[in-house]
């Protein structure tokens, strides 16, 4: 059938062609030449490695490519399965090992109840006296720390709250119930596809897990360990800076008293400044207060008063403002443009980091938001998603040197795409646009710091070839694009530089990482 | 927990500070301006409507609104929904409807075996006499006419022969049987994630069913009326001409004998040109001749002095080569080199149409198809799914005018990508790159003719706002960059237009259409 029996020329002929040819091709030069101009384009493409870097890259590509060679054969590729599906095998990976011990500079897209892996929540502070629980009629939970009980909820609110420590007394199956509360504070399932079966569902889940969390993080001496150990659980990861997305919600303590957005803000403040005290090879912490864009713009531009008031007051830890919540549901940036562009009209310095385009609506006025958190002049773009569709916004991003903050698994566990080498930052760094690698909610999601994500962008978005250059300058872009001032970023990088000579020496020693 | 009682300024304040502002935001004019100009960078942004394109573009964007809006409320967006899941609902759909009647110009992406509906091949030609059936050991269908019988197979190969006619005279239920048949010739199934747990899976399934099929149409009587009826079909879906991948592969005759690839390619000559005689608003077809991929490269040298040779004897017909075959398995395009430059070196013209860039796996040697193929000289890229990856072969593409034949459902089947919003597509339509919309092998996938795969470009790919022009460019497209004549395609584009009128008339006049 394969054309057996119908050669015509003679195979000794072509043979003798293509021998010919092959000494001298004249697209040779030429291809090497343009796929090397590829190469140059792709994040980190210019930079040049020291001898010590070559050495470390080769260890590097070495497990890369050992790696990606089997999940060839097998059809298992992390990045184009499911997170919660890939998580153990990512685990597994010598590649993940490595990312784990790279000092990653700044993680700069975080929000403030999802930066701590779950356990300590539920193993140590629902173990706490004075912890009361609730079911909302939609059979979420809620939280409450105090003395003495609160006021019963409206029934069409939550249950009666029931005291935890009684209520564990009763129970013959003590793990199974706290088992069941850890997945009541992720979204972490075995069939992510059923569980949640679009994106409504699960944003609602997303949201209502906050709601949850929120009940024993915003108890105020919950409030200040939970950050001091969402900080360390970053630092064990090297990290060495980090920039947090925060509601600034009320703190409250045991007899109901609640603190205002100051008080939030300052303990944030004192609990980064001890923390980078106590760790001097970590650099420490700043807020980015962010509201609910759901809310209408008088409230916006409420909290962009208050945002203004509250960086006059903390300058070193107060970065900017953002608006929150899922963008398909929430006002567009351009409705709300009367309260953020009162900075500008009062001749104020508030820097904006504005999520946009986290969306897979391509062509609606939410997903103009990426051009719109442009013209209001947007220091970042939280995550961009749908950047890449908007040409003149792209432009606009490159020229201005605006990143995009890629936040991977976030994108897929919340449905805008599913095999991440579909994801479209693969496009925007093959050829060079300025962006920085962040996980958003890593302790929903199931992850931790920011490695599963770096993992992700180097074995999946990234491609086969992207190599040790490409996570030098994510790192060194996390610095850069930071919203330290200039002498920050510079002790910053010091720090940074040193781990990173040492984490180079380690892997190009071979060294047990 | 919302802020309530935490407002400082007054509501009254605001309100005034915002209404000054509304009045004459200097953002608005730039904006709106940034939004023209990506307007104007999509495909088709740059067309000027007629009054009556206006108004029938009122019409048919009311039908996409209408069914967008739908979608959001319900979750359920075929684009964003696996093609056998999604088919129902596309069919329901009103702007599908339009679609089916719009001129469509030129398919351009279609292999020999895949653009009939498979019903005919069970109902009528596995009912004609002297038809035999085997099964292989992997539970693969093999068909084959003959008289008298052919010789048994080894029992490695195929089980024996049974003769269909008598086989059905001993079933109690032949029309399950014959259900039974329908789905071993399309790749159609309830569950697709569950059937094909991988891309090798769902690609050795794809290779298989075209066997299967093979056995059918390369008899000489059925690969004639094949043809035929596959015109037939686009013709009904209103396409007015196309360009076939065929392997050019022995037909056979009752008493085993075979013909050679003159053979077959003047049947697709005698049959298309019959065909554009008796429809005179149809311009016919030319062939691709195509080799597999995974052969070595005297195979593929030997091929390509066949297509040149073709060429000769065949100018009206004969419009090119290409290899075809899953990219990730087969030989990469500078393996083949020495090959594909044959034409060259010897002066002469031979048209490629290169598939290239069928591939999730970016930086691998199989992805660098989609330079090597501009660097090899092709005149289109079959596919380019990889293309928005490759930042220098996009500029090389676009710079030359080298369109890529987008296939979006064929690209979705085979597991490049899930949600067709995230086809990369989307970002160089976006830019308004060169680009064609076809259906590699509709009747495989459960499709027909070209209009499901318009569906997904227009309702998904293109976004939201997408209207009237990106379709007429689209459809100017494919006439542009088909492979014939100055003459002919000015011919064919005249064709169009009246059809095109006449579309325009009834869809604004509000026709059933």
């Amino acid at each position: 059938m394969l054309l057996t029996g119908q050669i015509k020329w003679s195979a000794l002929m072509l043979a003798m062609v293509i021998s010919s040819l092959c000494l001298a091709l004249p697209l040779d030069k030429d291809r090497k030449a343009l796929i090397r101009k590829e190469e140059m384009l792709q994040i980190g493409g210019k930079l040049l490695l020291t001898k010590q870097e070559e050495l470390a890259n080769e260890k590097l590509m070495a497990l890369k490519n050992a790696e990606i060679a089997q999940a060839m054969k097998t059809s298992q590729f992390p990045p184009s399965m499911h997170f919660f599906r890939a998580k153990k095998l990512i685990e597994e990976s010598k590649v993940f090992h490595v990312l784990k011990k790279m000092p990653k500079g700044a993680a700069l897209h975080l929000h403030d109840f999802g930066i701590l892996s779950v356990d300590w929540l539920v193993r140590n502070v629902t173990y706490r006296p004075h912890c009361y629980l609730c079911f909302t009629p939609r059979g979420n939970l809620q939280f409450k720390f105090a003395d003495p009980a609160p006021p019963t909820p409206k029934p069409e609110d939550c249950s009666e709250w029931i005291l935890l420590k009684k209520y564990r007394g009763q129970l013959q199956n003590v793990t199974e119930f706290d088992n069941s509360l850890l997945k009541n504070l992720t979204l972490v399932v075995d069939n992510p596809e059923l569980a949640y079966s679009d994106q409504a569902i699960i944003w609602a889940r997303f949201e209502n897990i906050f709601i949850t969390v929120a009940g024993l993080v915003h108890y105020a001496p919950v409030f200040r360990e939970y950050f001091a150990r969402g900080l360390q659980e970053f630092y064990e990861d090297n990290v060495q800076y980090l920039e947090l997305r925060a509601t600034l919600f009320p703190v409250y303590e045991l007899n109901g008293k609640t603190h205002d957005k100051e008080w939030s803000l300052k303990t944030y403040q004192e609990v980064a400044q001890k923390f980078a005290k106590d760790h001097p090879d970590f650099i420490g912490a700043r807020i980015i207060y962010s509201y609910h864009r759901r809310k209408n713009v008088t409230y916006i531009a409420e909290s962009v008063q208050a945002a203004m008031k509250l960086r006059v007051k903390f300058p070193e830890t107060m970065a900017g403002f953002d608006l929150v919540g899922q963008e398909d549901k929430g006002h567009s940036l351009w409705e709300l443009k009367e309260a953020l562009i009162l900075p500008t009209t009062q001749g104020f310095d508030l820097p904006y980091f504005f999520h946009a385009g986290e969306t897979d609506w391509q062509g609606t006025s939410i997903d103009e938001n990426v051009l719109d958190a442009l013209i209001l002049n947007t220091t970042r773009i939280g995550h961009g998603f749908a950047l890449s569709r908007h040409p003149v916004a792209k432009n606009i991003s490159l020229n201005r040197d605006i990143p995009i903050e890629v936040c991977p698994i976030s994108n897929q566990v919340l449905q805008l795409v599913s095999d991440l080498r579909n994801h479209p930052a693969a496009s925007l760094m093959s050829s060079g646009h300025p962006m920085v690698i962040s996980s958003d909610d890593p302790s929903i999601f199931g992850a931790k710091g920011l490695s599963y994500d770096f993992y992700e962008v180097f074995m999946g978005i990234a491609g086969v070839k992207a190599d040790l250059r490409i996570l030098k300058q994510l790192t060194l872009n996390s610095i850069k694009y930071s919203s330290l001032s200039a002498d920050k970023k510079q002790t910053t990088k010091e720090i940074w530089q040193k781990k990173w000579d040492k984490f180079v020496h380690d892997l190009a020693e071979g060294k047990k990482l």
